[in-house]
């Protein structure tokens, strides 16, 4: 699979509109308190509504009703909420928690497979200080439809062996472009790895409850990329905080919506740094150079859909994707930052 | 005026949604060629009415209509579109003009004694190879309401004189703080001046029919901001192209729409430049250490409000304004890549 343009391939993963989610058909709308804070694919709602049936001596968890619409049949939706009597913090955590150990322990829900004991949080509540309606297990981020987050880094080197005297700005901008070289991780092909063998930050990663997103980096960065001493990095300012990406995703197999936000670092690396793998999630690091990557690497569906998202953005950010040489640059760039309905942190 | 928090600051120039427009009160829908192109103030209609009117005899420019929401209410808007005549490009552009300058020299809208001779694309023709429907007077895009275009510079001073070496990552922050400064912009006191004396980018400007991003930035810093070498600093990669930063704007005053992307520049200036003003739109310029903007210059409204955003960007992208230092920090991104609605270029 080829792209045959870059927007083509950021489109890849911010495939989805919140406006054109048919919650009539296809998605229940999840709502917590009054907040919309999800859309759950129709294909959960058969089990959702067996577990309330099956458990018609205990009170039902969930409430799967229809809206009226007003009258008005294209406003008709069908939502997902939480019983009545489910509403506080401790509850709906607690319940949740039931819920989805039931539903993994009965081979429900392929993504329940991956359980991986970490939990996530839904952001909205007005009364919490954290803002937090509950945390819940992240394999079920994707059931929920929930809003997730995460950090990258995009590691780079310039290369001063390689000396900008140019003549004319195309030149000029190519040897730019062969200085500045980026760390690029290669995930491994084990089987059950989500993405095998696709491009990757050198490092990236969910951010857990409790965690900021640095300390998040920082985790990750001890799990996964040896080399890499990214508390002295910060420290000495080689590592900063640049932005965030965000995306709202389907993928055809992984059944469930996805929209994320991805907070993007940046650090620049001595030349003489080499990173390692740590944990069985890399295959191999590879230093690609900024023009490789752009002639040869983006439209080739190397990199996982999401980190092509960070390169783009790292990329246009350090001028290398610019209005000069990227025809659709705006709207490149509005991908890159889709609107995202629900609350955040 | 103060504002109270950051994310106040930038909405104030980020202050409509396009889902808020109230187009069966407020506003009319701008259509060309069945394609939304702006939203016209009800203020602008009565002339526009009258202007078609007074000329019975030619042929009416304008249809003013209202949609009939197919029954549903809600759904009902007032547009304006071309007349059925008026189907070409060249048609739109001559007779747009004749328009416009009977309206100047009737003395109608405040906005028009602003004539600038200075034209401004509506995108999203799909027969046209630039995708432009028609070029029509910068003065009269708020009239129209349409998608306009500029570029602004962050010129900034790296002050190695400021050593780094701290104890702690707060004071780390703050030394990075002082050691990294800004040039800005005051703009100059003269009458019938918009925003006198508030702080602006060292060079900024709108994008004019057939200028390149790049071709702007060089003519307005020509015309601006003398000592800054923009064609030397872009062929030595210390002047970038960083991305865009993009709002909806409805001043109090400006009694029309201005829905805006700005591209964004960033220039790395060495200590020992000063800029001059050229001509009297500047009144003096000053650098400012990260600091002093961070401490007191974001929350007072000395910024030009789209002038703010985009030193908030900078801010973002060099590490400044962070997750750890800012509560509001994904909403003030997501606010400085407002969704627009009208095709671009």
């Amino acid at each position: 699979m080829k792209f045959k343009t870059l927007l083509e391939a950021v489109n890849f993963c911010n495939s989805v509109q919140y406006k054109d989610i048919d919650f009539q058909n296809e998605y229940h709308e999840f709502i917590v308190d009054g907040t919309s804070v999800g859309a759950i694919k129709n294909m959960y709602i058969g089990d959702i509504e067996q577990y309330i049936a099956d458990r018609a001596n205990n009170l039902p968890l969930f409430k799967v009703t229809t809206t009226t619409g007003c009258g008005n049949t294209t406003n008709v939706k069908k939502i997902v909420t939480f019983a009545d009597w489910c509403n506080s913090r401790t509850l709906r955590e607690h319940h949740v928690a039931t819920f989805l150990s039931f539903m993994r322990e009965k081979g429900c829900w392929e993504c329940l497979k991956k359980w991986r004991d970490e939990l996530y949080p839904i952001y909205g509540c007005k009364s919490e200080k954290d803002r937090v309606f509950l945390y819940l297990e992240r394999a079920a981020a994707q059931v929920f439809g929930i809003r997730t987050y995460g950090v990258h880094l995009n590691g780079y080197v310039i290369d001063k062996s390689v000396k900008i005297t140019a003549s004319n700005p195309i030149e000029f901008s190519r040897l730019r472009g062969e200085q500045t070289k980026m760390w690029v991780a290669k995930r491994s092909n084990a089987p059950k790895k989500t993405y095998p063998g696709m491009l990757d930050q050198i490092v990236a990663g969910g951010i857990s409850a409790g965690e900021s997103p640095q300390s998040s980096l920082v985790r990750e960065c001890f799990e996964e990329a040896g080399g890499i001493d990214i508390n002295k990095s910060i420290e000495t300012g080689k590592c900063i905080p640049a932005g965030t990406i965000q995306y709202y995703f389907e993928g055809n197999k992984l059944l469930g919506l996805q929209p994320e936000t991805q907070y993007v670092y940046d650090v620049e690396m001595e030349p003489s740094v080499v990173p390692f793998s740590v944990d069985d999630e890399v295959e191999s690091f590879q230093l690609l150079t900024i023009n490789e990557i752009l002639d040869n690497r983006l439209l080739s569906f190397e990199f996982k859909p999401n980190c092509l998202l960070v390169v783009v953005d790292f990329l246009i950010r350090h001028g290398f994707i610019t209005a000069s040489n990227e025809p659709e640059y705006l709207n490149i760039i509005d991908s890159l930052h889709a609107p995202l309905p629900f609350p955040g942190p």
